[in-house]
């Protein structure tokens, strides 16, 4: 029988949409599930972060519950939302010792505190290693909320902040690195601003990587994309090599979004109160990702990183 | 340094409370989270289960999925809430069948539609053994919630159902028994009757087990208990063993609630649409709950099922 090791993350989705969605109607693909309240949305979406996977070790109980936390949040910042607040299930090992989980309550907390919003409840189990489920609510007005579909060829194709503050940690694999990597800074503030501009017409967080993000908005908008490398802006000091590993790499927190021509200047001059935000490209009537470097022009594979499956790079 | 093991699972849940709930304004001990919206609370509850520790070797995917499920929407049963929908995020070994995937995603499905819910998002991880995290959210009318706290003395107390469906799991621990452990009925429908009864003054689910249920309502009502062993419902063919076992075993599903006397008459009358109710004993403006059996009266302890905590009979 097939196994989930060589299907991948991707397949397991598919049958679970298969199961759930059938006819593609409950938008299961956003970055939240959305139910309708009236004149809003309910914005509800639940991210599992365990030990093997997601946390290197040495990570201090605070980088921990801040990380949990921030990206639930960043799920709603995706949306324009409002965060109203999260719930966490903790699968925690026997042997924690109760101030490391002090620790991670604290880091909740903190992020929570940063962003508006609060913790509302949850659940504590006991398992092998720890595992943190976390469920972030919010709210979002029907006229202004972001979603994956939405881009038209035309529309200019914004990035917020720099890519690359995590590769320090993939380069190195090095305790030091661990905060550059899980100190993610959700744009809550930022994803109601552009929400309410009503200029932006698809957006979607980092979270998958670069090339994958675009892939889901590309599917979602039934349109293509040109990316100019030269344009996206990566941190300083970084090699080609890595700035190619860049475009790929999960767990960047940044909001992708797609903005109508005719307002992408006002936008650019209000600004997303200090955030830097950089046009990388733009919406095509084509059905590929293309991107174009110093080689010229090729289409951008949808390489974000994908659970379950071994690749063969992996050993 | 103090660990999980040694102090339990409501150490670790004073240590999150007194992080996230210093002034106990969040009433965040209730079965679900509460979000104020205008004339209705918002529910959210977040429940995890892991294969080591709920789950018995040679459960179907089937029951696994159902479980996941119908644990959720108990709590917002014990509230009187509208199921909205819910988030699963699952953690997934590696080696899992894909068919099991899909009978597990069956199971959901199934107790979803059987009690108004749909699947409205998730998301999936590796992790080294199954676990899953469901977050129901459903909605109540504000005059209509049930809570935890409410009690008066004189109130009278009932039960939904009959306690011991899942001992014959405990006492034989074998494969045929498992699904008298996991197919669990949330009481949706009956709990969204109760509240609009008008009648019911506390209400809580027996997912901790009769006795620590008791002590809950105990504590948010600021109330005591008298409780009749032999008035409880129990399931044909029990020893008084058996009986005595069933007060304290957790993973019990029906709904425990107190009634104003004045109004209990026309609850009883009314029925919960075929679900047996069952007065098992009245509220009291002592400080214990009180049991009376065939040795005189005596205090009924708390003792449901804590996580993490080693006791001495476990070996």
């Amino acid at each position: 029988m097939s196994k989930l090791r060589d299907m991948g993350e991707k397949e397991a989705i598919r049958i679970l949409l298969q199961r759930f969605d059938p006819d593609g109607q409950l938008m299961i693909g956003d970055d939240c599930a959305m139910v309708d309240m009236g004149r809003e949305y309910l914005l509800a979406t639940s991210d599992m972060i365990n030990q093997d996977t997601h946390i290197p070790e040495g990570t201090s109980g605070w980088l921990i519950g801040w990380y949990a936390t921030a990206i639930n949040l960043s799920d709603i910042a995706s949306m324009g939302g409002f965060p109203l607040g999260l719930l966490f299930a903790l699968g925690l090992p026997p042997d924690m010792d109760m101030d490391f989980l002090d620790e991670i309550a604290r880091g909740m907390e903190d992020c929570c505190k940063a962003h508006g919003a609060k913790v509302l409840g949850g659940d504590t189990k006991e398992n092998p290693t720890i595992s943190i489920t976390g469920t972030a609510l919010g709210l979002v007005g029907k006229k202004d909320v972001m979603q994956r579909k939405g881009a038209r060829p035309g529309d200019i194709v914004f990035l917020t902040g720099e890519l690359g503050n995590q590769l320090g940690w993939y380069n190195t694999r090095a305790e030091w690195d661990i905060e550059s990597l899980l100190k993610v800074d959700p744009r809550v503030r930022e994803g109601q601003i552009l929400a309410q501009s009503g200029a932006v017409t698809s957006c979607i967080d980092l979270s998958d990587g670069l090339s994958t993000s675009l892939h889901h908005l590309r599917k979602a908008g039934e349109v293509g994309f040109e990316i100019e490398m030269d344009s996206i802006p990566f941190i300083g000091g970084l090699s080609d090599e890595d700035k190619e590993k860049c475009l790929h790499l999960g767990g960047e927190f940044e909001l992708l979004f797609t903005v109508d021509p005719g307002k992408a200047n006002s936008l650019m001059s209000t600004g997303l109160g200090g955030l830097k935000i950089t046009a990388i490209g733009t919406v095509t009537d084509g059905q590929d990702v293309l991107i174009t470097d110093d080689d010229g022009q090729h289409v951008l594979e949808d390489r974000g990183y994908e659970h379950f499956r071994r690749r063969a790079d992996d050993g």
